[in-house]
This record gives C-alpha cells, sequence and structure tokens, in this order.
C-alpha cells in the first residue's frame, strides 16, 4: 500500500490535527473512516500498542499518536508550510504547549459532560484555569507562535469545535474568559485548512449526546 | 542567569533523562536540588503551568517537560552524539515509543507500590503488559533504536533504578517477564552518563519507603 493513509473519525480533534497539518502541507491522501465500535484489522496491526485513530500510513509504514504524526508530516513535507519554527528554544515552547493541550483539554472537556455535581464542579474549574493559561499564553499574538499558523495552533484548534458543547454541558462562556481565545479560533477558521476540517460544534454536540446514550449519561 | 542550569531532584527519572542527555553532549551545567516541599521561587516561576522539575534554564530561559528538554539539548547541541535518529520514520518511532514509557511507566509503577489487594494486583497486571510490550519493542537489539544509545534508551533507562521498588512491592521479577530489558539496562549502565546518574535501586526503595510514610501507605 503505498502513497499516504489516513486511517482517522470525523469527529475526532486528534485526527483533525492530522488533516490540517496535511492539508497545509498540501499532501494529497486517502482518508479513511475507522468505525470505532468495530475496528479494522488495518488499524488494529499499524497501532496495536493504543489501538487508536490516528494512524498516517506512509508507504504502509504506520506512524500513530497525532503531535508525532503532524511533526512527521513537517519533517517528511519540510518545504511547504513549515509547521515548527525552525529556532530551538521556540519549538521547545511549541512542543511544551502542544503537550500541554493534549494532557489537558480532552479529559478535563469530557468529565465536564460526563460528570454531574461536584465532581463536575471541579471539572469545571479546572477546565477555566486550562482557557486562562491558554488566553494568558497567547496574549495579544496572532496565533500562538505569533504571526503565523503553526504548531500549537493545530494542536488545539479542533477543540474549538467542542468548546460549545463544554459551556452548554457546564454553563459558562468561553467568550468571557477567554475572548481572545475566542477571536484567535475565529482567526483559524479563515484558513481552508481548518474551516474544511473542523466539526460543526452542533454535530459534536449530536455525537456527544450518542456518547452520553451510550455511557448511561443523564 | 547565563550558561545551562538544571533544576532538579536526585530521585526524579525526569531529571536524570536530562542529566544523561547532557552528559553525552559534554555539556558543563550547575545542576541545583529542589526542595520539593518547598520548591524555589525560581522553579515557580520558571514551569508556572505544572511547577515541576526538571527544569533546563539556558541562558535563563526555561525549558520544561523532561522528553522536550532532552529534544531541546539535542537542538541546541546537534554535533556531539545525536540522541533523536535523522531519519523522520525512525524518529516518530523514537518519539512512539518515549512517549509510551512517559505515559505508563510511572503512573503505573507508583500504583504498584501505593495500592493493595485488586487494584495493585490490576496494576500489576498492566506494568507486566508494560514490560512485555517494551521487551518486544527491544527484540535482539542492543539499544532501543539499534546499535546506538539514543532517544528511547534515555527516556526508559532512568526507571532500571526502580524495578527493585516496583518488583519486590508488587512480588514479580523482571529477569523473567522481560530478560532482555534487563539486559539492555546492564548494557546501558556501561555508559558514563548512565552510570554516573542513575539512583541506587536501594536509595530509589528507601525514597518511596519515605513516600509510602507520607502518604500513609502501610
Amino acid at each position: 500500500m503505498g502513497g499516504v493513509v489516513l486511517l482517522d473519525f470525523w469527529v475526532s480533534p486528534f485526527g483533525q490535527r492530522c488533516r490540517i497539518a496535511l492539508a497545509e502541507k498540501g499532501v494529497e491522501y486517502e482518508y479513511r473512516e475507522e468505525n470505532l465500535a468495530d475496528k479494522s484489522e488495518l488499524l488494529l496491526k499499524s497501532n496495536p500498542v493504543h489501538k487508536k485513530i490516528p494512524v498516517l500510513l506512509h508507504d504502509g509504514k504506520p506512524v500513530c499518536e497525532s503531535l508525532i504524526i503532524v511533526e512527521y508530516i513537517d519533517e517528511v513535507w519540510p518545504d511547504k508550510y513549515p509547521i515548527l519554527p525552525k529556532d530551538p528554544y521556540a519549538r521547545a515552547q511549541a512542543r511544551f504547549w502542544a503537550d500541554f493541550i493534549d494532557k489537558k483539554i480532552y479529559d478535563c472537556g469530557t468529565r465536564l459532560w460526563k460528570l454531574k455535581g461536584e465532581a463536575q464542579q471541579d471539572a469545571k474549574k479546572e477546565f477555566l484555569d486550562i482557557l486562562k493559561l491558554l488566553e494568558g499564553e497567547l496574549g495579544d499574538k496572532k496565533f500562538f507562535g505569533g504571526e503565523t499558523f503553526g504548531f500549537v495552533d493545530i494542536a488545539l484548534v479542533p477543540f474549538a469545535s467542542w468548546f460549545y458543547t463544554y459551556e452548554t454541558s457546564a454553563n459558562f462562556s468561553t467568550e468571557e474568559v477567554a475572548p481572545k481565545l475566542v477571536a484567535w479560533a475565529q482567526r483559524c477558521m479563515e484558513r481552508e485548512s481548518v474551516s474544511k476540517t473542523l466539526s460543526d460544534p452542533h454535530k459534536v454536540h449530536e455525537f456527544v449526546g450518542f456518547l452520553k446514550k451510550r455511557y448511561g449519561v443523564e
């Protein structure tokens, strides 16, 4: 199996990172939607450790874990649209914030819609702190790395489609807590790589409704 | 504050990764031991997000998170002893396994000594699976990346000093489960960067005994 194939799932913010990176690089690839309730043999064989999407297959060789895939894409197709900065210190900072996003947003965000009562309030407090930290790091910059859309933006922007679900689940306004972050997400949406990739927030909400039923969450 | 300073704690496997990388590169640096019960202003200011060691200060600018620090060291001092391979696919594989180690070993290992009964048995089962996965990935190679000591070795080897504590806490033998991994750790110990950095396994055991008292674990 030659060329580039992405094993993915439509609403996955992790898969969307890879799709945005491939779009920025102008890489042609075959998108294969996985059924997460009945994963393909190819997915299980390609990612035997985590058994998760996304997986990028490049000339048949699998690369797993979304941020590692994005760095791989940046290294294999270095000329068009560099994703990571060149300077080692700026690279380390970009990796730090992408890692922070990776460790915090999805897990804490899931607790917002999955939990109730005090546990949900704890998650909300933590989520607001995460938003404030990101708002502070963004500051008055156009993008997280400065003037150009890059690694941290790619790591974070797919979650912008989830904010509506997070907000309505835990009753807060991202706009009030982190107005610069909301404006940044709008700026990102001006890029075709982003606008063509991100899910409609209402579709995410519907999908989470489906997950809630599956998990027996009221 | 110019030069290179490492804020660290003697027994930290995360800090030891950075010390091994600096030793391999022959970088002179000032080691500053932190009191984790009373963290320095410099640590809190340098890593306000996680408030954790290790932090590498390079000409006063902080870099946080051990694997990010090791990549930074590799990029700033690229000529002597390359830590990551050059080939993008090999780099992605190295990052994948380092990330796997990062996500699994310390957390699961801590559950081995902190928990009792069924919860400990669950952790043990998970830990043995982790060891088997690493044993399989290592296979008959000398080091994880092949012939030369590199990124994955640096990520994993500090935990070799913790295996004695893990084994005695949960009653298993790493040697029996993963004999190639034990031989690999011995090979790593032939390198001065490793042997001079790793903690004595009995000192680790003593330290964990101290943690158990603090956490009220019998």
